[in-house]
């Protein structure tokens, strides 16, 4: 396997799945938020699934022994697309996963509005302000300030990728929850599912979970029992080893 | 004190402030909504709090050891505000709480606009839709559903009342959280804390505490730890009982 890595990459095992994925600390490597989203999304049996900023495909890669949907990653940076389509490769799931190299603002490029049962997103988190302090590795800055994708192309262009009845589900911080209440709501996603993640016993909120569906009601919202990660010795929680690690 | 009683009354004391309350089962009885209002609420030190739907006076009477602040409950129901101002005068805190046999949407006629620092409700629950079911006794109907008073006049009248940065907290039920969030802001305040309630571990959250302020930001949203009511034998865990009983 090691002939396809790049210098500064590695292959790491997802344990709870048996699924090899590659690595680089200086480009991309996926986080606790990626496998949080993969195990609080509604995930299809079956149809079709993209995944928005899909970096080294990690969610669309522990998404994969749960459904037989064909999944589509979408990725804006050539570096990490390839690393993706190479784990994609390795783990020999070039039947079922496709990863694109393209801004998801052009995926009416390769896929039909109204055609996708469900779409699932880490997207970066922070907000692009002329003065923000953005990380001075591009690979970094781009994946987590709303560089080249903010909230309000997440849901322009999903609502219109999405069948009728169609979901989304993406991981965000507490702190643009409203922001992000509000612009699946003027694309036509009504949120359905919220799961708050607590770093550990009585500490605030650090991550949030919100799915929708699109052309449904707005009432019967549900929030979903919390989820904790650490114990107070900062070890993870059972629940999150077992999601990691299958312990 | 027992003659000031009316039939079906009883007198109930909240041990954790040693605080007495006139309670009735078939007019009003606090609920643990009002207890866990009171407790989140950031109550300022000094200055105007109004309490909306005061119903019995329960979160002006739990408000009262926690400030010096003058505290005025608006409730709708005649019979209510009677029950209110004589647990009032019973704890003797006529010179700090002021109860108002009014509408709210009426309070202009007893309060300035932008002359209030605090404003606490937990209002109706439920919507008033022309087929909904709801309770035969009409002095709970109009408590818990939308008959006199909704949202969109809790937030519109708070707004009016709420001096600049004033702040308003609310007890609800998590499948209004949206309708919350949109109907503050329509109304200029910023939601800036939340907290929820689960019933016990493994469950959804039943009951969601938000806080916002007039004119402020509108990020910086925060979730705070989550508060569980029961354990797995549904006895109240320890941080209620300390709430209720001040154990």
């Amino acid at each position: 396997m090691t002939e396809n890595l790049l210098p500064g990459e590695r292959v790491d095992q997802l344990l709870a799945q048996n699924i090899q994925i590659i690595q680089s600390p200086q480009v991309f490597s996926f986080s606790l938020d990626a496998v949080l989203l993969a195990h609080f999304a509604s995930i299809p049996k079956k149809g079709k699934i993209v995944d928005f900023c899909t970096g080294n495909g990690a969610i669309a890669l522990f998404m994969q022994p749960r459904t037989t949907a064909h999944i589509t990653g979408l990725e804006i940076q050539e570096r990490l697309a390839d690393m993706a389509q190479r784990s994609v490769t390795m783990n020999d799931f070039n039947e079922q996963i496709e990863i694109i190299h393209t801004d998801v603002n052009d995926a009416f490029d390769y896929l039909k509005h109204d055609s996708i049962d469900f779409i699932t997103c880490n997207p970066p988190y922070f907000k692009e302000q002329p003065k923000s302090k953005k990380n001075p590795n591009p690979h970094l800055a781009i994946a987590r300030h709303e560089i080249h994708f903010n909230l309000e192309d997440l849901f322009s262009v999903g609502s219109k990728l999405l069948k009728m009845n169609g979901k989304i589900a993406i991981v965000h911080r507490p702190d643009r929850l409203i922001d992000i209440l509000d612009t699946m709501r003027a694309h036509r996603i009504a949120p359905k599912r919220i799961q708050f993640v607590y770093p550990k016993k009585d500490r605030e909120v650090n991550i949030v979970l919100v799915e929708g569906i699109k052309d449904g009601k707005t009432d019967g919202l549900r929030i979903l029992p919390p989820l904790y990660v650490y114990d107070d010795q900062d070890n993870y929680l059972p629940e999150i080893k077992a999601l990691l690690h299958g312990e």
